[in-house]
């Protein structure tokens, strides 16, 4: 029940992403539009033959937690399918090529993260961490760190961690009492504990590499006293080889709605003689170094959140094409034929479709803030990938929960059974607008950090890209009517902003009251853009059958979507008010 | 964590139901405003101290089968419960009285039924069965089936289920293959199997009273070949004690996302010698004799829907004022105090209240259709429930949904551990949406069964309504805003209804295209009408507390959620095209 979905990838990278013009343009010289074929397939293969008979297993035997010796062994299936995916490199794909990566570009990396979290979703958020783990060693460790830990991180031997969360300190990281002592030696002693670890502990790999956010004594109070420390599971001896236990280990596993083949720990810190840590970047610098990953790890949960609602889609187009029930013209048809469910299954593909746009064009940002032409151009486009980011996670993630869930209504009862399958995405979609900062913090980072960027100009410059877009759209009588209906969109979102920015300036809280509908307004118009951008490419290239779906999907989104833009401008303008007004009586 | 919603129940049936004015009317003399205050209380009461506490040991626990003796046992805690609670009296409250039952209103019955549900949902849907059918019973039965079965539906030593769905048949009921033949002594041999049977078998109570949808042999085909049958699980002897075990049952138990507490069985009726059963009503009159039970269930599933939002709702608020994290003028504050979860805490609060003031108004419908002064009055109410059953239930379950999801997003990661509870709320609330028709039939027969009323009639009398609140929400100054916005929104309503039923009439499939948004649009205004009820009444009777919180609610709901009431409107009328468009596509 997973077809890999190559087409839609394909056109979201060549024409949402334009990967075709940027290899052409020069900007990966070891990239050419046969290797993006062949990965694609390759990976597409691995994750359909490989990774998606984990998904059930992983799901329903989950991994299982020793308190005695504190190990956490994973579902069965799960290491010899991480040992294959290794072996094949895979973990290496877009990986630093200084430490033995590929280095492919970020749009290639995000597109095989695509297939291995439609495949398994908890399987692909373990890979994503280590790729983040590494990459930011690779941006702020020390030379001797890097060349120590990243050949193992980027084979895939070892995997990485992000230990950020402590009871007390979730969303407001500022709260973190894991305390780093000096050595005397160098090394720092680690101790405090740590939940909500995804992957903390496992039997994939003979070491895992913690990076762990800390206080050193004497550090300012708050997010600027925060460092970074490397701690290894196994300290290596003088051949890098795994040798002595460090005192970290493994106090208990959650049992959790969904996700169940990813083992989510608290890990304990220096209960012993002290965790023996690494510091990574400069002392109280911490927050700055994990942002490197998090960034990073946001546009990717984004795409987890996209993977899933594939998955869902994939599966309820299935069922729906089966199912027989009803009648049209005397006969009993598959419910596919009966408009209500056609309705559910349109909302399923192109919120899908629009939500994959995002992320492929925030990834495009992130290639061209490193290979751009002039330091202008990687200037604009870090800006970009910033403005972009907080979208991509929250909307991909907020699609893949209504994805899934209309996945489960399509399926009518038997989505309510386990069995079938349907709910298993519900349940798997559901932590990805929670993780890597929730769906409200991703809203109030873009009102508060991303739409003053460069003065607001980051934002109108993509607005312009959005215009010009909208010019191509009404010179075709396809795609006429699409494009008024987003240029009426647009405008709202353009007078919503310029609301927002205008009390953010005079710190009126109503910036703060607004984000989360302001965000979804602005996925909307960022959503169909993206499918206009593939009706365009597709009528550019005279391709009938591409032409079809992608031009239906983009009109489909722009009548029964992008009607929602201008109510949703007003309850961003209008409703701070009545929320203000309800806060007393909330507080209680 | 489960604080009986008392005050918000009284407001709703009375202010927004007016039951006290149906009282004093004299609609039911045996009712008084002290014994409403009373009933509520001591169910209240009920609920917090013996049902509350089964709900988490009903989801970790669940229900157990024993293959080998068909047997079901409920959880621990469960059968005790039950016991109390048909000892004092709750199982009689709904029922008529001339069967042993109290024949409280059905406002009165919801109101308690809402208290049940909130406590533990697959605890209330058991007791609702039972109660639609015991009604069945009532209505359609021979005198003989009234007076053999009913006294012990009333008194809950017997409760009651509904056999509908088999394999092939969900929501296509035409397509059901159980069989009835008659047995030449009045009694007729049923055989079949019928699937997701709630509470189809359990231990709480020594018999189990089976409604079964079946075809006579040689009935014609399709739904107007369905005949109903009582099929007890133990046949009575002279004494009219449970004595001889029928040849009915349970092979299989569903392992289903959530109300684990609930037992959803596998029916398999005539395995050996043949099920005995009763026929109900006239033969191939089934399904008319079944939607007696069903409407009167779907509002109840609304309802529950509400139910489980109430819930879900009120642990969030608990947890956001203890939970700190962030800080707001240099000083750590509970979560609460930040904007964007004032945002989610106030809608999920708006949310429940529109869909419960929805329930209470079809509840007030139903009451008076069997009550009202003349023959006018009772047919005018009982298609005005008619055409606002599908909105409640559809309406009130898919707000139990978002309420619950919102809450394990105000929980953060705490939010996805099943120990916290919150996510539970979600898994119990994703079946309200399917079961008892799915949401899109419900949508569907708004559409294309209820506009048509009295040929549109009962609509615009409802229309009609909905303006003299306006007029009167108008006059204030408190709510002459929410008056503006209530009167936009009620004209898109107006002018879409048009639409429909123009499309309607004319056989266009885009009136089933636009069903969904359509029944979201009359949620909307239908919601902010009782809420502007709720405002207008506090306001009447100068009570300062209440009218703070009524009119934050009404103003609130009017400026963040009736704004998309235009978007809707543009959707229903303006998608269908391109939803047809896409058919092609879907289908494959």
């Amino acid at each position: 029940m997973f077809v890999p979905q190559i087409d839609d990838l394909r056109q979201t990278l060549d024409d949402v992403a334009g990967l075709e013009g940027l290899i052409e343009a020069g900007l990966f010289p070891d990239l050419s539009a046969d290797l993006v074929a062949a990965v694609l397939s390759e990976a597409g293969r691995f994750a359909a033959e490989v990774l998606a008979p984990l998904n059930r297993a992983g799901d329903r035997h989950g991994c299982t937690f020793d308190a005695a010796t504190h190990a956490v062994t994973t579902a069965p299936g799960w290491r010899e399918a991480y040992r294959q995916w290794c072996e094949a490199g895979w973990a290496a794909l877009p990986c630093p090529p200084d430490y033995g990566g590929q280095g492919l570009p970020v749009l290639m990396g995000l597109a095989v993260q695509e297939l291995w979290n439609t495949a398994a979703s908890a399987y692909g958020i373990g890979t994503l961490l280590t790729q983040g783990a590494a990459e930011t060693i690779a941006a702020h460790g020390s030379e001797e760190l890097r060349r120590t830990w990243l050949p193992g991180m980027v084979s895939g031997r070892w995997t990485g961690t992000m230990n950020l969360t402590e009871a007390q300190a979730g969303s407001d990281l500022s709260a973190i009492q894991t305390t780093a002592e000096p050595a005397g030696d160098g090394t720092w002693r680690i101790a405090g504990t740590k939940i909500f670890i995804t992957y903390g502990e496992h039997d994939l790999t003979d070491n895992i590499v913690h990076l762990v956010l800390a206080r050193i004594a004497g550090a300012p109070q708050g997010t600027r006293g925060m460092s970074l420390f490397l701690v290894p599971k196994f300290l290596l001896d003088e051949d890098g080889e795994p040798a002595r236990r460090n005192d970290v280990k493994c106090i208990g596993l959650e049992e959790k709605l969904g996700i169940h083949g990813s083992p989510t720990c608290t890990l304990r810190f220096g209960d012993e003689e002290g965790a023996v840590g690494f510091l990574v970047g400069e002392e109280n610098r911490g927050l700055a170094c994990m942002f490197t990953m998090m960034n990073n790890a946001r546009l990717h949960v984004g795409m987890q959140g996209v993977a899933v609602a594939e998955r869902a889609s994939q599966q309820a187009v299935a069922f729906a094409r089966e199912r027989r029930q009803g009648k049209l013209a005397g006969e009993v048809v598959p419910i596919v034929r009966h408009p209500d469910v056609q309705r559910m299954l349109a909302d399923m593909e192109v919120k899908t479709q629009a939500a994959r746009s995002i992320c492929f064009e925030t990834a495009r940002a992130l290639d061209l803030a490193d290979h751009g032409a002039t330091p202008e151009e990687r200037a604009a486009n870090a800006a970009l990938a910033g403005l972009l980011t907080p979208i991509a996670k929250a909307f991909g993630t907020d699609v893949g929960s209504e994805v899934a869930s209309l996945g489960v209504q399509v399926h009518g009862g038997m989505g309510y059974i386990e069995e079938t399958g349907a709910a298993q995405h519900l349940r798997d979609a559901r932590i990805c607008q929670i993780y890597e900062g929730t769906n409200g913090i991703q809203a109030i980072d873009l009102v508060t950090r991303k739409l003053t960027l460069e003065g607001g100009d980051t934002f109108a410059r993509w607005a312009a890209g959005v215009k010009a877009t909208l010019k191509a759209l009404a010179a075709h009588a396809a795609t006429e009517a699409m494009a008024g209906e987003l240029g009426r969109a647009l405008a709202v979102l353009e007078e919503t902003t310029a609301q927002l920015t205008a009390w953010l300036a005079a710190g009126d809280r109503r910036a703060l009251a607004g984000a989360t509908p302001y965000l979804r307004l602005f996925a909307l118009v960022a959503g169909a853009h993206g499918l206009g951008l593939g009706a365009l490419a597709a009528l550019a290239r005279n391709d009938a059958a591409a032409t079809d779906r992608r031009l239906w999907r983009a009109r489909y989104f722009a009548a029964n979507h992008l009607p929602l833009a201008a109510g949703l401008g007003r309850i961003v303008c209008g409703g701070g008010d009545a929320l203000a007004d309800g806060a007393g009586l909330l507080i209680g």
